[in-house]
């Protein structure tokens, strides 16, 4: 897909591919005969189905999996509303290429490739209480680098990001898109303190104020309000969709990012779940807004796809299940009474 | 440990071994200097710190995880308070053995040894609402059965089990241990209809009234009230806390199992986790009772050890940060600002 406008992105929000209901179908049959009460696997049962949707097989698989992180800097990082100092984004994004956050150590066990995108770290967005984060054509470069982070062959993709204060940067998403001003949205990130909390809220107060203007464009409040790794996702999300390839979102900000495409059509993350609901306060709530039921609850709020990535293990358990196992008549073993 | 006699588990419970509060300090200590806001990871930290406790390593290990399923049959059976014929218990043993039913997928995907131990299935324990099911003997000898299933060198024990109408066991333990009636306790199982839900409540009332005289005595209460695979259950998990291995529980029937031990002693499940909650109407009650916070919240209710089996990916992601994981030190992060 080549989106080099923001028009573009529109026009494919208003024609989305569907999944194979025909697959699904018949992988919603499979769970009807194997062996175990009907149901009973939950969303395990769910989630084979899903996969069989978006991947088009009724016996899905899970040969390629993709985790892509990407990373950007945040102008308002220098207004005090993280507990990091924002020299932590490009610190952290080397110690992903060392192999020695979470994110590494989650992706080998489920089995996933790591991409990580730093995103022109040296160059934050502009402090957008006073200025759009991104002009248009910022946004759209950023945008791309998510579009051509799929890989051409893959079976799920998982996404993240990493950028010191993209808390408060995802609460100004959530605020501008769905109301309820800073209180209902702002939590504690990394682990902001009172003062920092406070910093946080102003922060976004003053954003919705400035660009109050162009809260009913999705887009455009993308580009003002959000960031580069922000961008890069929905990027990699709306190209997953054009692809058929089914996507996990990880917390938060990962979530913050495809609000905007979900604004622009109901439908448009349907080939997406939610692979946990993070600790961050505004998580759950933006969840339900979207109708995401979340895999996982284990209350983790690190970002960098761990969440999406620990949910690849269900995934796989789900598919271990649906491939794996026997039918009732296979087993010999009766139906009910 | 030798349990021949009801006493010496009351005995046993009374003087319970307790974990390794150094290694379990050694390993919160690690998860403070890992690269992450401390606590970030929620649960998984959690997990990881109880790992060592009660294996006794600041960094744990899962290089012998087992799972033990257990499988019995119920004079209760033929009052029809299931979906599914009684000969389903032994049909799904056969599945088990040939490797076709869910847990033999999830054991496989979770890196676990898979021990089934049907226990004496052509001989349905009697029906409850007018004798025990078990006497003391046939209880001790259940028991027994899951003592002797707990592998010497094991890093991580799993439980669950098989056995036609023991939703109906379980929920009669809970009602006698915890009161609140059928009413409380009792849910669709494999999918009863409403006409086998009267019949469920109805059977645990009768069964309440008949054995009104012993309510206050738990390990009474699990012979009277119990079945075969829940007094295993029982047994393993006792066993487990003597060697002290930590212990991940299934659903409603597993966790109902070890009901009387934590009735016997407020601590005596400190070395289990909840793998997750079952769709089940009361494990989320029984859980509650148990303050067991539960990892997985998947709508599944198939037993079988299956919940379990899927939290052990969880254990595994837990360790893969916890000892894969890269310190701020050792990777040049800079701490909070």
């Amino acid at each position: 897909m080549q989106f080099s406008k923001l028009d573009d992105i529109s026009a494919f929000c208003r024609d989305l591919p569907h999944g194979d209901s025909a697959a699904a179908d018949s992988a919603a049959a499979r769970q009807q005969v194997l062996t175990k009460p009907p149901g009973s696997l939950g969303r395990l049962e769910e989630l084979a189905i899903w996969l069989a949707r978006w991947q088009g097989r009724a016996k899905p698989r899970l040969d390629r999996v993709a985790i892509s992180v990407f990373a950007g800097n945040h102008g308002i990082a220098a207004r005090g509303v993280s507990a990091y100092p924002a020299e932590v984004t490009a610190q952290m994004v080397a110690n992903f290429s060392a192999g020695g956050a979470a994110i590494n150590q989650l992706a080998r066990l489920a089995g996933a490739e790591l991409k990580v995108e730093a995103i022109e770290l040296d160059r934050p967005t502009r402090d957008f209480t006073a200025a759009s984060a991104m002009d248009t054509h910022e946004f759209l470069r950023a945008f791309d680098i998510g579009v051509r982070s799929v890989p051409d062959e893959c079976d799920l993709l998982a996404v993240g990001e990493m950028g010191i204060a993209n808390t408060t940067v995802a609460a100004a998403l959530c605020a501008a898109l769905l109301g309820g001003g800073a209180e209902r949205w702002a939590g504690r990130g990394t682990g902001v303190d009172d003062a920092g909390m406070a910093r946080k809220h102003a922060t976004i107060a003053a954003a919705l104020e400035f660009h109050s203007g162009i809260l009913a464009d999705p887009l455009r409040v993308a580009a003002a309000l959000g960031g580069r790794e922000l961008a890069a996702i929905a990027g990699a999300v709306l190209t997953a969709r054009s692809r058929r390839i089914p996507v996990l979102l990880d917390g938060f900000v990962a979530t913050s990012s495809v609000l905007p495409l979900a604004r622009l059509a109901s439908d448009a993350l349907d080939h997406c779940r939610a692979g946990h609901v993070s600790a961050e306060a505004g998580h759950r709530a933006l969840l339900e807004a979207l109708r995401l039921d979340p895999l996982l609850d284990l209350g983790m709020r690190l970002g960098e796809a761990s969440g999406a990535a620990t949910a690849i293990l269900l995934a796989r358990a789900a598919l271990a299940c649906h491939n794996g196992m026997a039918s009732f008549a296979e087993a010999g073993v009766s139906g009910r009474a």
